[in-house]
């Protein structure tokens, strides 16, 4: 049975991505040898990722100015470094706090500088984005999460100041067309919309990289993948080929502009039957839903396991909710075809058909 | 045409690791996914990094007082962990250089408390392996690289030390048997003899982990990745998976100690022809030779083009010393077959016919 893949991540891939990395693990490109058994120093690999960051530049319009790096341990390392490299021991940043992984970046930036709540929407159980803001005039920059894959919300404009933003964009990257010129570091965990596991992408303005001043071990100094075009030392080679394979079905499919489009008409078809369906219900306050991450309820939170049932018995499975919020969540990420969000829509009436 | 492929790393994988890898990209064990997208959290993905640390203690024999981990960001992330986590700033720690790797260890060591150097071989271009130490007496723990790959190098005893050990073993895990209890920290990059690259194996004693005292940041406190076994963020979930593929493979051609007879036959096959051959030479003092990479040149260097054109014709690839020492490299982890020595010590020999 044909199954589709509704988890937040690691999360569904392009079918057509999946064979061809299916046979480039077997013989990449017919040259006789595995994708997994190439030297990061080849002609073959070298390819790959220069087509990797022509695609990242091409479909994000990334200016000159900044990088493009491929480096390892997840957004989870980028909390760390970017105050690590970017804020001095005097100074300040300002973090919106919208969900879970806004305040494990929050809490990292703590051991470097002077840390500010510039909003959270805690107090609604992250159901919202916060609009207004508290940012120190002193603020160097302002860290938002533009996708809060857990809670399901979304931020639909940049955050409203005139401060350079950096953004965790792991759940969200590729999905839309992004200002890049508003940032002074955009990364991302590959797992959702880039790629598998085992890949971050850090798009930096060159010229920040050094403001903190900090001795650094050479691994956590971004000039070092700068300077080393992100092969400082050995890349996780599998995970950056499969992500540039990726980023050319995002090419063919038309770009950001046209995955942009694809998904508000997706997540409208969900949110439609969610908001119609009397079983179900939406957790987010509407206007910052995200497009990414659906998450809804049962009124009747008795009937979880019979809907989970239900679903995994036609194919649909990772609907559920985070363990720390509960209830459903669909990540529809670009690579979620159209039949898949179809399917579920009718599963959902199935179900209230059954138990209405 | 079959390739050999000699590269130091990325290396060589079993052929039938390489097809089970290909056939779980398209649909792991038939459960109608790519093992590129399912979730950390999956009972399929527990399975797998279960099974990874459980070949890992059953081949090193590994005691229930060690944690296994499997990290991201290579050796070069462990150059500054270990000192980090280990070593407090008023403390000593001692280093042997064989190599630029372990003066990569040594360098970023410094950054965190008192290094000293306990022996180098760099007198005679990394030729050898020291004997004589010279560790201090308030040294907390002596770090070497088991193997060194780039000048063909290996130790062949463990270091003549009481101190607790800490070892590079990125390019000879799994080749042979540890005796990890002289070990705090034993770390690898997976991609020589234990997968693909894009993820690191740390074997640590779990009671030395928080003994420098500092406040780190979560992702680099080794604390973290034990409390939560490899999980606290997304890990890379194919570099782990088929590293679990090649361990069952070593644990079915009978363990390392199997492993390490034959690594031991192979690479006496091809020594034993840079010796006999008049055109050929051998680079390293013979007792400190290394089993996994065989470095050896020409007399005469303006023939190296011509032999690596005829590897070339030969389906013999990566033979290329590496850029800083030149000359030849043929490296021969674990999955390099019989044939593919053979089919070099041949061409060797055709190669001399021709132009000896």
């Amino acid at each position: 049975m044909k199954k589709y893949n509704f988890s937040a991540g690691p999360a569904t891939l392009p079918a057509t991505v999946i064979q061809e990395a299916s046979m480039g693990v077997l013989d990449l490109d017919g040259i006789g040898l595995s994708v997994l058994e190439i030297s990061h120093r080849s002609a073959e690999f070298s390819q790959i990722i220069e087509r990797a960051e022509a695609l990242v530049r091409k479909l994000l319009r990334v200016p000159e100015e900044y990088a493009v790096l491929f480096l390892t341990g997840g957004a989870s390392t980028q909390f760390f470094m970017v105050p690590m490299n970017l804020l001095a021991e005097t100074e300040t940043a300002s973090y919106i706090l919208t969900g879970s992984w806004a305040k494990k970046a929050y809490k990292e930036a703590q051991l470097f500088g002077n840390v500010e709540v510039a909003a959270s929407s805690e107090d609604q159980n992250f159901s919202y984005i916060p609009r207004q803001l508290d940012v120190s005039s002193d603020s160097v920059y302002l860290h938002y999460t533009s996708n809060n894959t857990i809670y399901g919300t979304q931020f639909h404009q940049l955050p409203d100041t005139d401060k350079p933003l950096v953004a965790d964009m792991s759940s969200d990257i590729f999905s839309r067309p992004v200002d890049i010129q508003r940032h002074w570091v955009i990364y991302a965990g590959a797992q959702k919309n880039m790629g598998p596991a085992g890949t971050t992408l850090v798009i930096i303005r060159k010229d920040v990289v050094e403001r903190a001043e900090r001795t650094l071990p050479t691994m956590l100094n971004y000039k070092t993948h700068i300077e080393k075009r992100s092969l400082f030392n050995t890349p996780p080679v599998f995970p950056i080929y499969v992500s540039m394979l990726t980023l050319a079905w995002v090419d063919e499919m038309g770009g950001v502009e046209r995955m942009a489009q694809i998904n508000k008409e997706k997540a409208a078809v969900l949110y439609r039957e969610i908001d119609d369906n009397p079983l179900f219900y939406g957790v987010v306050r509407p206007e910052d839903r995200s497009v990414m991450n659906v998450c809804f309820r049962l009124h009747d939170e008795k009937l979880n396991d019979a809907f989970i049932a239900m679903c995994n018995e036609r194919g649909i499975v990772g609907i559920k909710g985070h363990r720390s919020v509960g209830g459903f969540r669909a990540s529809i990420y670009n690579a979620m075809p159209n039949e898949g969000v179809q399917l579920l829509v009718e599963t959902m009436r199935d179900f209230t058909q059954r138990y209405g």
